[in-house]
């Protein structure tokens, strides 16, 4: 769970609302729990009443120029996975939440915890990964560090990535600047980076010819902001917790409705049929190159054209819209009819997904 | 270790010259093994030639502003030992980074990494230890990410910790700035934050009263800078691998030798107790509030005197000083007449110290 303190203003430690004895794997997983972490514990002793824990990065205004701060702990098990490998993911996820902060990504720091008696060989695939992704995401790695840990731990190895980026000047995305009639973009496909890391595992029995989406998505981003900037009101990429998440996190922070059209969503076929096998929703599962965007009405045409004018970008659509009722609230609507609420993530079905 | 990619130029693959066939303990620990993973693997594929592998923090010029970045993983053991935690190590450790890269401190990131099932108290007690430590520094904590990884992994957690400050305009410090004759201040007692860890792991049989010495340096730079700014020529907070290590790093980075006065360098009883039932040298050994200063003769006495003056300084000292000769070389001479050849760390004597 990503925690902001834009403006810090602590509040009192009798505030801490975080009442849970210990904690479990859903803490880390994205969905309520990691919020009710954030808000309940992080927030009042680090950031206080202002903070806005799911932004994807910190905005430091500096000289005139505003720059977004982005960090990430990378624990994905396995290393490598159709699509992708941590070192992969640690520079994409970073990248990829600069970009939706409307920041264009300048520097990168790299710091890995590994495992004591790990391969040389293993480190060195990684370190290539990431020279490789960076340099496909046109940032530059200046910096890290290296702690190793007694064989049994780690798993391999962890990654941790930081980001400075610079704010594009003419946007200000925002819940509070999202407003009923607003459209919401999304970028393509949805679930093939958990539902991938799920069958790299092993856990279930089920053949698919499935890849991790893991990418920058900073090309559509610039694209849609160079087409819309000053429309586009708000941007998430959908991670851990998914879109359903990112989207209840937008209802709730900006106090409005949306509603999806279920079949605007595309699922791949593995993707769904995996969800169905293991009763999940792929509105919950994680993607690592998708991002979502709110737009004005009157710019939506003009947003989709422009993300999809970008390579990787073709299957952009317009799932939803936002409304002023139901206030707070998420709803699927199908084409027959039917209408359904969507919740944020609770639990942690797919542990250790980035 | 530290990996800074001031300019990079990326080597050709061919040239990894890191051939150990896994990774070991050493590797995490500064010394060798660290310098020749960084310089073997990661600086070849991330960084290339010009890459400074033990620079505390990389620099960004944005819009005429010199930022200095950096980041640092923490996986000491145990979470809390007597004079701090992990919480507040992985603060003051990146604040220090800063610090002696000339920079102020503005802003901090902080990711976990959480052992499933630790008690909630244990994590809050390590988020208050950043909050206080934040505020006790001047810096503000504007992000974060939390993941959580299964029983058994990550020793209670591991904290990671990026940083951005803003370079003093008039400082340039760097190896190839240092001069002969330039005189070596150390702000204060060596080797108490690692072997009050040892002492916490109960690993001799040695009662102490001894603390870590964890704390932001900035004031001391701060005060060091207003009175000789242009004539610091080099910083560097002397922690994994110690002031000998540091020091090294200098002669060989700046071509020159280092001549320290034995008797002029600080250490506790304590220290020096357990350094030689060990075995080990107090100059090998981690501070986590200490740093050097490498400055201009005719400057030495009021950078002295400035550091001196902030409370926590009083027992600044010069050690030792530059010289042409014995080029790339740290010598140690007793003020009985013995001069002994001072190396930088070999093995990794203490694990997990920071």
């Amino acid at each position: 769970m990503k925690t902001t303190a834009a403006q810090a203003s602590a509040a009192p430690a009798s505030q801490l609302r975080f009442r849970d004895p210990q904690i479990e794997m859903a803490h880390g997983a994205g969905g309520k729990a990691s919020r009710r972490l954030v808000e309940g514990l992080f927030a009042p002793l680090l950031g206080g009443a202002l903070l806005e824990p799911l932004a994807d990065a910190a905005t430091l205004e500096l000289d005139g120029t505003r720059l977004a701060l982005t960090a990430d702990s990378f624990v994905v098990r396995p290393l490598r996975f159709p699509g992708g490998s941590i070192g992969e993911l640690a520079v994409n996820g970073t990248v990829n939440d600069l970009a939706v902060s409307a920041a264009r990504p300048l520097a990168l720091l790299v710091t890995f915890v590994i495992e004591e008696g790990i391969a040389t060989a293993t480190l060195e695939a990684e370190v290539r990964a990431i020279a490789d992704a960076a340099r496909r995401a046109g940032v530059e790695v200046v910096g890290g560090d290296t702690k190793v840990v007694e064989r049994g731990n780690a798993d391999g190895m962890y990654v941790t990535t930081a980001g400075v980026g610079r704010v594009d000047p003419r946007t200000r995305c925002a819940a509070s600047a999202v407003r009923p009639g607003d459209q919401v973009l999304l970028s393509g496909p949805i679930g093939d980076h958990g539902i991938t890391i799920l069958l790299a595992r092993g856990d279930i029995e089920l053949e698919a010819e499935l890849r991790s989406d893991t990418r920058s998505v900073y090309p559509m981003v610039e694209s849609l902001l160079a087409a819309a900037a000053a429309d586009v009101h708000w941007m998430r990429d959908p991670t851990r917790g998914g879109v359903a998440t990112a989207l209840n996190e937008l209802a709730r922070d900006s106090r409005l409705g949306v509603v999806l059209v279920e079949e605007a969503i595309s699922v791949r076929d593995a993707v769904r049929g995996a969800c169905e096998l293991l009763g999940l929703d792929p509105l919950h599962i994680a993607n690592e190159g998708q991002f979502l965007a709110v737009v004005a009405p009157a710019a939506a045409e003009a947003a989709l054209a422009a993300v999809r004018s970008v390579p990787g970008g073709e299957a952009a659509a317009i799932i939803g819209e936002v409304r002023e009722q139901p206030a707070r609230t998420v709803l699927a609507a199908a084409a027959y009819g039917g209408t359904r609420v969507v919740d944020m993530l609770v639990g942690d079905p797919l542990p250790r997904i980035c």
